[in-house]
């Protein structure tokens, strides 16, 4: 087991990465301020996981809530199921959430955590790759709306953070490769050595070789706690996170919630983003086809959906959350390993790549 | 006008106090971060201070959202509103909400700025004594569920606080002897010399003089913000605003929301409290009547409704958030000016207390 300390003060915290963990009761009393403790989960990962950790934990069933599962319910009606609960069973300000799960249990259980009481303690168990690598670090919690992904939320820190390596084992492929395109990015915003690693290393990973993947989950989070500590609140440099989203946010509300997961929205969207770097004359043609080939043989799409036009992109990418005023802000690459701080693109150039990158016309 | 400034480091923010401030333009546009600006209010003060707002800001008339009044209202489903309201016009992450009207405005639309894209700016422009002197320090927001006040929002700081006096000139008169019973609360926690004054000024208070009234409320925010700048996420010290307040919340949800304003059960649960304190021997008697008489003369009740008994109120007070895991804390007095830290209570003595404390058979 690898254990990473995010470092913000009073509220720091552990992120544990190993296989087994959801047997180690060590790992999660420390951790939990009172006997009223929830698990928050889903109808596919309860049939799995729940039963080991209420063991572990020395809970009855009933401490299990368990949501239906998938993006669509990431909604204030369902966090507002969770107030339900918290209150139905008498839940004080004392009390814990566990969230055991992806980045959708992640996010819905952490903002209920964030708002009951205005603000209750909540540990993160994340058992899909992305939510291992992305969820884990940052406080970022909320939902979405039906004019917007990720539009109503709070920032509200883990206690902590158990990431279960053999959880991925239950990981149906699509998912599991969606997450790497997360672990890609980290390469390449700021770790040109992890990408190069990863060049090397990808084959490990898709057979999900375990300590490959606990290497990539801790290198993953250490980048993102670097950026994260440097800038909790995203006032500056934290938004290069959001590489390659604004367009991958774009072609997730664009094609409907659900039709491309977020790793693969967000893996055409870097290819995007590089494309348009590479025509600013930030970063080598050459580089962008690199960017390309690790992607493709990650499994992941890199070519905009042929149902979106360049006008469909513009439209949803103007109520991004990245935005000052309406203006396009956008996150470029310098270098595989160097991201720009958000820059004002000229429309002219981003409508260019939006009609030519990837298109077959092209 | 008289400015306080509550110091919390970068989110240090001023309250200014005055009449005639909805014409003051200087007061509100050093804190408007951008060209978005929404005014929140609602369908009874919106005819009275909208237009003079808004024109103020140099704002069209669909800068304002008119919402319904009422704490049944002061839900999810409310803020819902407001989220789409600021979607729909695309307002980004630097869009400014301003809450004009009372503390159930302040706390609907600042829990939307606190969950509006993680958090956006919003100023508070308090049109109810209660929400001038209880609503512009402390930056608690927050929303009511079914089965339990309060018990949702967000920890959410105000860029600036404007208290225009002149808009407690069409407070109804019920409303404001509401609010006179928090401004009373200050005097009893923590400053003997303000009770005092009170004791001296409620004529002026009741025939509404502005100076008296700026007094009243910056004496009141004054104390607030000392107590909330030693404590501000409600650790400790903070605790004792909560004075009267378990048992004014019981006496809210027991006779259903509306019944009784929030003012008037806190000045029912203060006397409460102070029976509590003397019967554990920790205030004289003579100061549970003097406490009485003050409140009886500023027109408010001071005994607990006829139609709740002992267990009524117990079943109410279990679910409220001062608690510790069932245990029953409350906020006492050790002196007028003088409250203690939430302590344990002897539940026979507090059912005593419950059953004896202005019941007609006492």
């Amino acid at each position: 087991m690898k254990t990473l300390t995010i470092d913000l003060g009073a509220r720091s915290y552990p992120i544990h990465i190993g296989t087994g963990l959801l047997a180690r009761a060590d790992l999660f009393t420390p951790h939990l301020g009172g006997e009223q403790v929830m698990v928050v989960t889903n109808e596919v990962v309860a049939p799995l996981y729940l039963e080991t950790l209420l063991t572990t934990l020395g809970l009855p069933a009933e401490a299990g809530l368990i949501l239906p599962d998938g993006e669509r319910h990431k909604t204030l009606e369902t966090v507002n199921r969770i107030f339900d609960a918290l209150l139905e069973r008498r839940f004080s300000r004392n009390a814990t959430l566990i969230a055991l799960g992806g980045g959708v249990i992640g996010d819905i259980a952490g903002f209920a955590a964030a708002c009951y009481q205005r603000g209750i303690d909540f540990i993160q168990v994340p058992t899909t790759l992305l939510a291992q690598v992305d969820s884990s670090v940052g406080g970022k919690t909320g939902v979405n709306h039906s004019l917007g992904k990720n539009m109503i939320g709070a920032f509200h820190q883990p206690q902590a953070v158990v990431a279960d390596i053999a959880t991925l084992d239950t990981l149906p492929a699509r998912e599991f490769k969606a997450g790497l395109a997360e672990v890609i990015k980290y390469g390449l915003i700021r770790d040109a050595a992890f990408f190069a690693w990863l060049e090397a290393h990808i084959d490990d990973l898709l057979r999900r070789d375990p300590e490959a993947l606990i290497q990539a989950v801790e290198r993953s989070c250490r980048n993102k706690a670097a950026v994260v500590a440097a800038d909790e609140r995203e006032g500056g440099l934290r938004a290069i996170l959001n590489f390659g989203h604004t367009f991958g946010h774009a072609i997730e509300a664009g094609m409907g919630y659900g039709q491309y997961l977020h790793g693969e929205a967000v893996a055409i969207g870097m290819c995007q983003a590089a494309d348009l770097s590479a025509r600013l004359g930030l970063l080598p043609e050459g580089e962008v086809r690199r960017i390309e080939s690790l992607l493709l043989r990650a499994g992941l799409p890199t070519t905009p959906p042929a149902a979106m036009d360049a006008g469909a992109f513009l439209r949803h990418m103007a109520v991004d959350k990245k935005n000052r005023d309406g203006r396009i802000r956008l996150i470029l690459l310098e270098a595989i390993g160097r991201a720009t701080l958000p820059r004002s693109v000229p429309r002219s150039q981003l409508e260019a790549s939006l009609n030519e990158y990837g298109r077959s016309g092209a």
